[in-house]
């Protein structure tokens, strides 16, 4: 079975009767069925002796949209035209989409009629051509409405949002703690990771289970004010999950899929409220403060159509926040600002408690400016603490992180302030390391932006789970030293 | 092997190390190197016993530019960012590309770095944000240049070049026997079907080896003034071959690809001047008068910049051109046109002394207007039929075209006047029949537009080398019989 996370491809030999008799050309889209199912998939030929000329190879994505089984008979023909594209196409050339036709597109991108070619050309077309306020207003809907919807009674129910790009800053278990225990409802659906060391569902995972179904998330929120739980296990916004794929390869900026993309996340997890962080640094998602203010008036602008109370704030990219970088080592910098240790670090649970106050002011729990030292309040005296353990509970109960068997500690190699960080080769170490895959893997940064550090003490530390990880992580950090730059004292 | 023609692709298990410890994402690009070559491929995983946890499966491609063999140990590591890659973005938010731009985008295009999904965004971008003058003439100057290239003496080169997408209308080893008999020097290459019947290069192998390299054919044209060989064999404008089938799985209308296209490959070529046949009609590839205008000037203009002197004729294209659709029927109907048979097509005959006609003003070897009397002359008096024996048998030697085994006539369901004709249902009766592959297989058409048919008289003629092709034509041909409308009289 080929994993390629959701494009359906058909693989068949090169001189079966399909490839002969129908002409059909290598990347033609044709149309499988097996039992009254059927799925598009990209059809592929092969010449070897693994496929008998008889045979039909298929993706992950393809077999579980025909729900096929070894042996079954499937029958192969030519998709029929995809009549999106031609909606594409007008897009491509300059064309107003109407909402009709942008209900279309996400109805067969959804149906997984799309290649990741059209896809390309789609969101291509969106960068280039950028949709007006209607447009994106119709795609947000369009995209709400191809997946599920979860409804809260009342209408505070707050949400907050990290646009990414920089590792660490896990600041949503702490979030959702303080808000919860502030008595607003916020009911997190939060990502694994896909390209970094870690997400807030893995980070979450390594404390208690995440996979929850929507009943059972409901009866969490319903009984603590709060969850946090892995999007994928609902299905909001589907069209989100396939598109955020081929974005990704592309590494294209398209305003208008990131505004869409959250919004309709959002929108279908029944949030009334939403703070979005904006995290800008020269290696983070977002680079400069006019571009996070260009996001920000187009998103505020398109979640008043959907009587969704947004706020941004822009926030400091150019560091990680927190110390480790990995899913158990980020979990243990949240419990220990949860748990008021001496050690915790500042500038997580500062940052935390900026949003989480901003959250509750917008929820109504404090008037203007009261939010932040309530915020604070309900975290030093432990509330916190008390709702993160409670909402454990709900999910399915509460375990300790677990801890790497091995470490290695990179000591500073000079005496001096700490100048710059390269993020992205930071979460690369953390990666070699074994994150997120291993959970207790990763690295500790043991210094800030402007910091002294002393030569021969603890700069990096290492954590890993097998010695070759160890190894492969450590070989290119001492390859790459530039990544922290500090200047001699 | 995988056979995705262009894309290289290299399979893993998602288990492998590489998944595991360096946290690859699939659809990653990945650098693979094999005894000092490389190759960047994109990155699937699969799950299955076919391959082990220290395997790496190739596509057709991936293995071709590492010359690799069964056993061969290959090296992954992440594939360098893709410079050009940030230009093509820049391209798609509305930048202008300067010339180093499009070289290094068209360099990495042919070094096979660009994924599908890459060449996806950068046709769509061209699409979305055609290029100026100068952009067109720097692309396509890139073009050219990634490629060989081929010279001729003196200035007298001439071409020609049809946009295509209507059956038959092989009127190129017509007009080359012509020009070459009025002395011109016509070095024509020509391409294999991708999605039609045929291709001019099919057709033409049926009565002469086309696969000749660079050396052979100047020999053929030194010795004979013209000839007809296969594109592929010779390397001109490679770009273009990896950029077309992306563009065809899109079906984008990218005049910028259009022009590019051709006037690479005709530059490459070495042509001086070069005539543009647009055949217009409702299922040709261009549609309507108003669009073969638009690309003709905006390729006149570039063109000019080369100082490749160009023509465009406007032609009909609402209809097959000749008999036979099909390599080895349309080979026929060329050679009873060039035989001057009494029952040769002689809408076929007219279109290549009208397109031979032209091109032999353009070349100098007639005045003004005389063109087409001094070609139809040439053809009329065999001077045509003995050059193009001879530049068959510089080629390797004539044959006659091949004879289908097997018959099916399809007649007339009532008396009338032909009225309408689906041009792509037909060539897909064709294709059904067995063509390109089996080489005497296809379709006769034997009424034009406007003509009277008779009850019961032959219509169509499907020709096939299998009982079981010949079968799923007739069966699809019979279910859609309103391909061909008929006005009763």
């Amino acid at each position: 079975m080929l994993e390629t996370q959701h494009e359906p491809i058909a693989l068949m030999h090169a001189d079966c009767p399909v490839a002969r008799s129908e002409g059909f050309a290598a990347r033609a889209q044709v149309e499988l069925s097996l039992d009254g199912k059927t799925a598009v998939a990209t059809l592929y030929y092969v010449r070897d002796h693994l496929l008998g000329l008889h045979d039909v190879g298929l993706s992950e994505a393809a077999w579980r949209r025909l729900d096929a089984r070894d042996g079954g008979e499937i029958a192969v023909r030519h998709a029929r035209p995809l009549q999106s594209m031609s909606d594409v196409r007008a897009k491509v050339y300059g064309n107003r989409l109407s909402a009709g036709q942008l209900r279309s597109i996400i109805g067969d991108v959804v149906a997984e009629r799309y290649s990741d070619v059209q896809l390309a050309a789609f969101l291509t077309a969106f960068s280039s051509q950028p949709p007006d306020h209607e447009e994106m207003v119709a795609l947000t809907r369009a995209m709400v409405d191809a997946g599920d919807r979860i409804d809260w009674p009342g209408d505070v129910i707050v949400d907050k949002h990290s646009v990414g790009g920089i590792p660490a800053n896990r600041t949503t278990p702490i979030i959702v703690a303080i808000v919860a225990a502030a008595g607003l409802t916020i009911p997190k659906t939060s990502s694994r990771a896909i390209t970094s060391p870690a997400g807030t569902a893995d980070a979450m995972e390594t404390m208690t289970p995440v996979d929850l179904d929507i009943a059972a998330m409901r009866r969490v929120v319903e009984q603590e004010g709060g969850c946090v739980v892995w999007g994928g296990s609902v299905r909001l916004s589907p069209a989100d999950d396939i598109l955020i794929r081929v974005e990704r390869a592309l590494d294209l900026d398209c305003t208008a899929q990131l505004v869409a993309s959250v919004l309709s996340k959002k929108l279908a997890a029944g949030s009334k409220r939403l703070l979005l962080d904006i995290p800008v640094g020269p290696t983070a998602k977002v680079r400069t403060t006019r571009e996070a203010e260009e996001i920000s008036g187009y998103l505020i602008d398109v979640a008043a159509d959907f009587g969704l109370a947004t706020r941004t704030m822009v926030t400091d990219g150019t560091q990680p926040v927190g110390v480790g970088i990995g899913p158990a080592l980020e979990a243990r910098d949240v419990l220990r600002i949860l748990r008021g240790e001496p050690d915790a670090p500042r500038d997580l649970r500062e940052r935390a408690v900026m949003l989480a106050g901003e959250l509750i002011e917008m929820g109504g729990a404090a008037g203007p400016v009261e939010g932040r030292a309530l915020a604070d309040a309900i975290l030093a005296d432990g509330r916190a603490l008390r709702k993160f353990m409670a909402i454990c509970e709900a999910q399915g109960g509460f375990r300790e992180p677990p801890t790497a068997p091995l470490t290695h500690v990179i000591p500073a190699p000079l005496t001096g302030r700490l100048e710059t960080i390269d993020n992205r080769q930071l979460a690369r170490v953390a990666k070699l390391a074994g994150a997120p895959r291993s959970r207790a893997a990763g690295v500790e940064i043991r210094a800030k932006l402007g910091e002294r550090v002393e030569h021969g003490h603890p700069l990096l530390v290492l954590h890993g789970e097998s010695r070759g990880e160890l190894a492969y992580a450590l070989a290119y950090a001492e390859a790459n030293s530039d990544m922290l730059q500090i200047r001699p004292a």
